[in-house]
């Protein structure tokens, strides 16, 4: 088969590890299978598939079994942790789908693809880190592996301290041509998990590692525009983008332009922790060409590929 | 580019993790980076290649660090720490090798395909766990895992108790024709890294994990046919395969045939836990339709592959 249309489809924590549910590698199993209703959907009706994939959960447990294990065995860097976790629910995602898609008489292949993201070294973000990432310390602690491991130490909250680590902005993928080639070709690829692994490119041109996360919406925005997506699908726990949301005149957004979306993201609707980089990579999409993007719960995600739920932005 | 001859090349455990080295990551993608010699160089010559690894100290450091924070962060089972460092250590080769063929004005793509290898869950071999893996115990602990964890165990020479799984002969791989297609193109894919993510299909026709590991050599003798590599490149400590090992008589194997290497095999020269399956493998891969298989250190790979070094077998 030869894709008519391809859609991008960025699968929320929530599709993998249920916040509530024990934490176990069958549950997050069984949370797989159940996320792949509409993906299994959008294949049936013929559409090129991209699956990209959040990874903080399991991030946060590797860098705790890796704590645990601190001189016994290798220190792991977080781009390593991005590139194992690729591996393991690229592999969870891949065979839950492969196995729905054979029950259900669809045949497409699926295969999972190890990628790079490439980021500018110059990033403001490198020098002021936001992301939180691992454990809880205590104000002891932070002060002693700031000094020791050289790692930046926050307050998160009143929860206490944790490290942070810079969220640089995506710029390309590796190897963005050939999951644009497999995708033509009706291969359904999963691609760029956990934003994929953060790499910057030194005076000699070569690719390095970074301690970093990518943000995986905005990372699937830019993979969506490099192999030429009609659709990019964020899928989350909530059925709509809301303005005023939480308030008494909260309005759930169903089709909007992207220069409305503009102004909302001027009065200042969508907070930076949740919504806003979701809305921002949407808008992004849009304005790189991108025909649609739709962000909804994962339950509704063929219907609002379909524009019949959740919200989308469209150009104007 | 359309590959002219294909290689499939099966670097060692040694190409990444070095004994005597202190094990961290950067000593990983040092020892890495000096393995890819062989590879730069038949990448410049057009072959099409295929790059599979062994795992095994990674997994032994992934099976030390789960041990450590038992209770504490979720268990994972066996299939999906090989998924883990199908990630992690083909993102360490493709990100060295793209760089060294940057480098060296070598245009080729270089991507990281996850890999489950399909075994057959009527194999002999899972009734009969022989692959040690993991830590030593005490025999009291070794008790204490079989009845609580269902572990088998089983003594390692005088070096203590360790857990036992399968090792199941590999059948087919999956993506072998999404590979297959990659290589014919000029991609360099790295496969199969550590034998494959061990699958087997059940009644309904359902991929489903095993707890296992399956050698590499063998998957890559499996992939090689698939793909239908002309060269099987095994990679290892040694330069060649040698009969009357360790004696005065010792002799080092150049070109063989294969019933001259059914012969030594019948002899008893090749023993099972280190030469026996990377011999086992290449006549399986020379019977199956293959050219020529090599083994050889890693330093040599293409001399070999040139018949100038190593062993080679080839058909009668």
């Amino acid at each position: 088969m030869n894709a008519q249309k391809i859609a991008v489809i960025a699968l929320g924590g929530n599709a993998i590890t249920q916040p509530g549910i024990e934490d176990t590698i069958a549950n997050q199993f069984t949370n797989t299978r159940r996320s792949l209703d509409g993906i299994v959907e959008l294949a049936r009706e013929g559409y090129g598939l991209v699956v990209t994939h959040g990874n903080g959960p399991q991030v946060g447990n590797c860098l705790l079994r890796i704590e645990l294990s601190r001189g016994k065995a290798p220190v792991l860097p977080l781009g390593l942790l991005v590139a194992d976790t690729e591996g393991g629910m690229g592999y969870m995602i891949e065979q839950s789908l492969q196995n729905r898609l054979r029950a259900e008489g669809i045949d497409r292949p699926v295969t999972t693809i190890i990628t790079q993201v490439v980021v500018n070294r110059e990033d403001p973000a490198i020098l002021n880190p936001t992301k939180f990432i691992g454990q809880f310390y205590s104000p002891e602690d932070a002060k002693k592996y700031q000094e020791t491991r050289g790692w930046i130490m926050k307050k998160d909250a009143d929860r206490g301290w944790r490290r942070v680590v810079p969220s640089p902005m995506p710029i390309k993928t590796v190897p963005g041509e050939i999951i644009h080639q497999l995708v033509e070709q009706g291969t359904i690829v999963i691609a760029a998990g956990g934003g994929g692994i953060p790499v910057y490119i030194d005076e000699q041109g070569n690719y390095e590692g970074i301690d970093a996360v990518i943000d995986k919406d905005r990372a699937s925005a830019v993979l969506a525009r490099e192999i030429s997506a009609d659709i990019l699908s964020i899928l989350t726990s909530v059925d709509n983008v809301s303005i005023n949301f939480g308030k008494p005149n909260q309005k759930n957004l169903e089709q909007v332009t992207l220069s409305e979306m503009e102004k909302y993201v001027e009065e200042g609707h969508f907070p930076p922790g949740s919504m806003g980089p979701k809305v921002e990579a949407a808008m992004q999409f849009i304005r790189d060409g991108g025909r649609m993007v739709t962000i909804s719960s994962l339950k509704d995600a063929q219907r609002a590929v379909h524009s019949q739920s959740g919200t989308r932005i469209v150009p104007d």
